[in-house]
C-alpha cells in the first residue's frame, strides 16, 4: 500500500479532519488544555511543500481552504465567479443590486447603518465557526433565537385561527396540561410503565413545578404565560389570565415550531458577527484576498497526468491555469452543469444531490414598532402562512428604524413565492406580515426578496440530502477525483451551516496537506 | 370630600400611576400609539407647581422622582447618604471599595475594563426599565438568562451526582420521558380524562414531536440533547449518546432550576447595559446630579404642620431641611431604625418587611476557559453546592479575561456564607466551583463577595413579602404619611427589580403631582 492510499485511507475511515490528522499525527500539537473542546485547535502540519492549488470559489470553503494551506507555504490562487467573496455568507446593504438568473434585478433601498443577511444568519455555540470568528477578530453578539414574546400565528388552526398567540402563553399552558394529564395518569396507577413508587412520588413533583401545578396538581394558568393586568407599583399584583383551551392549543399545531429551538443547531446561546454576517468573509478576504482572481467563471475542470487544468472566462477573455491540486467548492447544483473529466460514478453523484428551495425578504421599516409596541426584542414569531417566519432584529435595539426578515420559507412554499417577482414578493410579506403586525402598512418603507434557487452561481439554499442519497452517493463525493477534492457545507453532516463548509475546508486540506 | 382626598383614593384603588392617572386625566396624552405597550409613556402634566419635594435616596427610585418631577418644574433636593449614586444598582470596578457593616473592606482588584453588577443584573423585556434606557440613551446588550451549553452539578442526589450534566442533556431527557410516559398513558386509554377521540390522536403527534419520540413513542435520545461524536465534514454523522435513566433525572431534582428559566421575570430576551449595570445609575445622575447632596446620612424624618422636616449630617456637620414633601426611597431595612414622627402604624408597617438575605461573588479569571475549553457564552450553572449559581460572563465575547459570578445564594446558605470573610467566601467560590471547573484553580487571579445584609445603607438584598405582610402591612407603607411618601423597589410587586422602584417612584410622583 503506498502511503498516499494509506493516508487517505485512514483520513476516509477516520471520517473528520481531527481524527485523521491525530491518527497521522499531522496536526501541531496544541498548548495543552485542560479541558479539550469539541472543536479544537487546528494547525495543519508544516511540510515544506510549495505546491499549487487552485481554488474554485472564494466562498467561505474556499477561502477557509486558502488560509489553512497559506499558513503552512501552499501556493493558492482561487477563482471565483462573483465580483466579492462570501458566497452565501452575503450581507445586503443600501445600493447593493441582487439580479436573479431570469434578469431581475433589485437595487437595495436600505438606509445606511441598516443590512440584511440573506443566507446563513446565526452561529451554533458549538460551531467551529466561532473558533474563526476568534481567531480572525470578527466580533460577535448573540442573536435571540429564542425569546417568550413572539407569537404563533396560524390560519385555519381551530379557535385560535388568527390570533396573534404569544409563545410563552402556548408553551406555558401546553406543559401545564401534559404535567396534569400525566401527573393524574400517575395518581390514578393508569401508568403501565415500570417505575418504583419512589420514582413516581419524584415525578409527580417534579411536574408539579415543570407544569406550574396547583395543590391540587391541575394546571389553572400561569405567571410563566404573563399577566393580564401587569404587576406594577403600588396595589398592582398583577392579575394571570385563564390558560387557552387545551384542544385549542392542539389544534393550533406549534409543536414543530416549539422544538425547532431545542435542536442542537438551534439552541441558545447563538451568535451574529456585529455589522452583518460578511464580516466572517471580509476577514477571510483580508488574509487571503490577494489570491482571489474576482469574477473568474469556471468553463471547464480537467485531469491532467500531473494535476489539475481550469478553463476559465475573466473580463479579459478566456484563461487556463494549472495546479498540483484542486479544492472544488462551487456548489453541486452548479458543478453538474460545468464541462469536466470527472469520472462517471463522480458525475452521477454530484447529479443526484438536491439542493433546498428557500426564499428570504428582509424589509425596513422607519419606526421599531415590535420594540417600541410589543416589547419584542430579537426572536422569531411563528405562522402557517406562506411567510411561515417573522424574524425581529437582533441589533441596535432601542434605535429608530430596523431591518426585519419579512419571510422565511422553504419548499413548494418558497417555490411559489419566488415565482413571483422581488415586487410580488414584497407585497406578500407585507400583506401577510400585517396580519401580525398592523403597524407595517404605516411604517414599511422598502424591502427586497430573494430566491435561492435564482441566485446565479449558488442554485440553491444548501445541499439537501435523502438518507438514500447519503448512502449511495454522497461517500464517493468525498473521494477525491484524481487531484481533484470536493469541499463546501455540501460535504459535510452540517450542511446549511457555515461550520459544515469550514469543516469541510479544514478535512481537505488535511487530506492534501497528507500527500504533498 | 375634598380634591386631595379624592384624589388619594382613586390613586390607591386604581392601584397603578398608570390607571390612577388615566383615570384622573394628569397624564400628558402621548401621541397615537396603534398598539398599546404595556407600561406605556409617562408624562406628568405640567401644573405649574414650584414646590420643594425631598428625596431621600439617589437610588433609581429617587433618581427617578426627581427626574419626572424636574420635567415639570418641582424643586427637587436628594439626600444620599454613599458618595455615590445608584443604590443596589451598582457596578464594581478595579480600585472600587466595599465596606460592610463589621468594617472589613475589599478592594476590588479587577483589571480595567473587567467589572461585576453586585446587585441588579438582568433586565426583562417587558419592563419599564427599557423605556428608561431608551429614553436615557443608555446601551443595552442582551445577557443570556437561557443557554443550553450550562451545567446542573449536584451532589448528593442519586446516580448523576458529582457529574456535570448539561443543561440540554437533562431537559431533553426529561421532556422525552414525560412524553413517552404520557403518550403511553393516551394509548393505553388508562388516561381517565375528558379529551375527545381527536384531542388524544392530537396530543400524541403533539408529543411525539415535543419529546423527541420514536415512531413506536419511545424516548431514546435526541440530537437535542447534543453529539457524544460531533456532526463534522466528510464522513462524520455524528452520534447521539443514550439519555440518561429517569430514575437518576428525578434524583437530580433540577425541576426548579429548569423552570426558572420560565418565569415572567426571567425569560429571554433579557438585557444587560453595555459596560456594567450603574450605567443607569449614571445617566440619571447627569439628569439630576446636580439636586444631589452626597454623604448626606439622614438623621431624623419630621412632619411639619406645612410640609416635612430632615436633620441629616454631611461633611460639615449637622444640617436641617424642609421640603413640601418628601419621597422616601430608604430601605426599610435601614429606615426601621431612623428617628421620625411616622404614625404608630406606619411604624409597624415599615418594621413588619423583612428583606432577602442574599449574597453574591465575583471572580477574575486570566483566561476565559468556559468558553475556550467548553463552549459556554453567557448563561448559569446550578448546583447544590452553597455556590448555588455561577454566571457566565454575557459581554465581552472571545476575549482574553473574564469575570464570572461565582456565587449567588440566598436565605440560611447566604447567612453562612456571609459570616465568613470576604476572603474565605471567595476561597469557599473558588473550592467549589472547581469541582465544575477544574481550570478554576489555575486561571482565578481575584475576588470579591459580598453579602448583601452587611452592606451599609441597603441591610438586606430586597423586601421579601409573606403573603400576611402584604395583606396586612404593605397597604398603609403605600399611604402617605403627612406629606411623606414611600418610595422603591419595596413599594411595588417587582420587588428586587429596578423597574419595582421606577413604577413606585412614577406611581409616587402621580400621587404628589396631583396634589400639588
Amino acid at each position: 500500500m503506498k502511503r498516499r492510499d494509506f493516508i487517505t485511507a485512514v483520513a476516509a475511515s477516520a471520517g473528520s479532519a481531527y481524527a485523521a490528522m491525530k491518527a497521522l499525527d499531522l496536526l501541531e500539537q496544541p498548548a495543552t488544555a485542560q479541558v479539550p473542546s469539541q472543536t479544537g485547535p487546528f494547525r495543519l502540519q508544516r511540510r515544506g511543500s510549495r505546491k499549487r492549488v487552485i481554488i474554485l470559489g472564494a466562498g467561505l470553503a474556499g477561502m477557509a481552504a486558502a488560509y489553512e494551506l497559506g499558513k503552512v507555504g501552499y501556493e493558492c490562487v482561487i477563482l471565483e465567479a462573483r465580483s466579492r467573496a462570501g458566497g452565501r455568507c452575503w450581507t445586503l446593504r443600501g445600493g447593493d443590486t441582487l439580479t436573479e438568473i431570469n434578469g431581475t434585478t433589485q437595487t437595495v433601498q436600505f438606509d445606511r447603518g441598516l443590512y440584511f443577511n440573506p443566507g446563513p444568519a446565526r452561529i451554533p455555540y458549538h460551531h467551529v465557526t466561532i473558533d474563526y470568528c476568534k481567531e480572525l477578530g470578527v466580533e460577535l453578539e448573540v442573536i435571540v433565537n429564542l425569546s417568550r414574546q413572539q407569537y404563533f400565528y396560524q390560519e385555519n388552526a381551530g379557535p385560535l385561527s388568527g390570533q396573534k398567540v404569544h409563545v410563552r402563553e402556548a408553551v406555558t399552558d401546553m406543559r401545564g396540561y401534559i404535567s396534569e394529564l400525566l401527573a393524574k395518569s400517575i395518581n390514578q396507577n393508569a401508568l403501565n410503565a415500570s417505575l418504583t413508587t419512589e420514582d413516581k412520588e419524584r415525578l409527580i413533583e417534579f411536574l408539579r413545578t415543570y407544569g406550574g401545578l396547583d395543590p391540587d396538581l391541575f394546571y389553572q394558568g400561569s405567571s410563566r404565560r404573563g399577566y393580564a393586568t401587569p404587576q406594577g407599583a403600588g396595589l398592582q399584583p398583577g392579575e394571570v389570565a385563564d390558560p387557552y383551551d387545551l384542544s385549542a392549543l392542539l389544534q393550533l399545531g406549534f409543536a414543530g415550531n416549539e422544538a425547532f429551538e431545542w435542536g442542537f443547531d438551534q439552541q441558545m446561546t447563538m451568535f451574529q458577527p456585529v455589522g452583518g454576517m460578511d464580516q466572517i468573509a471580509k476577514a477571510f478576504e483580508r488574509r487571503v484576498g490577494n489570491s482571489i482572481n474576482y469574477e473568474a467563471v469556471v468553463k471547464e475542470i480537467r485531469k491532467l497526468p500531473d494535476g489539475v487544468g481550469i478553463v476559465y472566462t475573466d473580463r479579459s477573455g478566456q484563461r487556463r491555469i494549472r495546479g498540483d491540486y484542486c479544492i472544488c467548492t462551487i456548489p453541486l447544483s452548479v458543478l453538474r452543469d460545468i464541462p469536466s473529466d470527472f469520472s462517471p460514478d463522480m458525475k452521477e453523484a454530484i447529479a443526484s444531490v438536491a439542493y433546498a428551495v428557500t426564499g428570504k425578504s428582509g424589509l425596513q421599516f422607519n419606526r421599531r414598532f415590535w420594540e417600541e409596541d410589543e416589547n419584542i426584542f430579537g426572536g422569531i414569531s411563528w405562522t402557517n402562512q406562506d411567510i411561515n417566519q417573522i424574524w425581529y432584529p437582533s441589533n441596535d435595539y432601542l434605535s429608530r428604524k430596523g431591518v426585519m426578515l419579512g419571510y422565511y420559507n422553504f419548499g413548494s412554499t418558497a417555490a411559489n413565492v419566488g415565482a413571483l417577482s422581488p415586487q410580488e414578493r414584497v407585497s406578500l410579506a407585507i400583506e401577510q406580515g400585517s396580519k401580525i403586525h398592523p403597524q407595517y402598512k404605516n411604517h414599511f418603507e422598502n424591502g427586497l426578496a430573494l430566491f435561492w434557487s435564482n441566485i446565479p452561481y449558488s442554485l440553491g439554499g444548501w445541499a439537501s440530502y435523502t438518507t438514500d442519497v447519503r448512502t449511495q452517493y454522497y461517500p464517493r463525493l468525498n473521494e477525491p477525483d484524481g487531484n481533484i477534492y470536493l469541499a463546501g457545507e455540501h460535504l459535510s453532516y452540517l450542511t446549511g451551516w457555515m461550520a459544515g463548509a469550514f469543516e469541510s475546508a479544514r478535512l481537505v486540506t488535511a487530506k492534501i496537506n497528507a500527500l504533498a
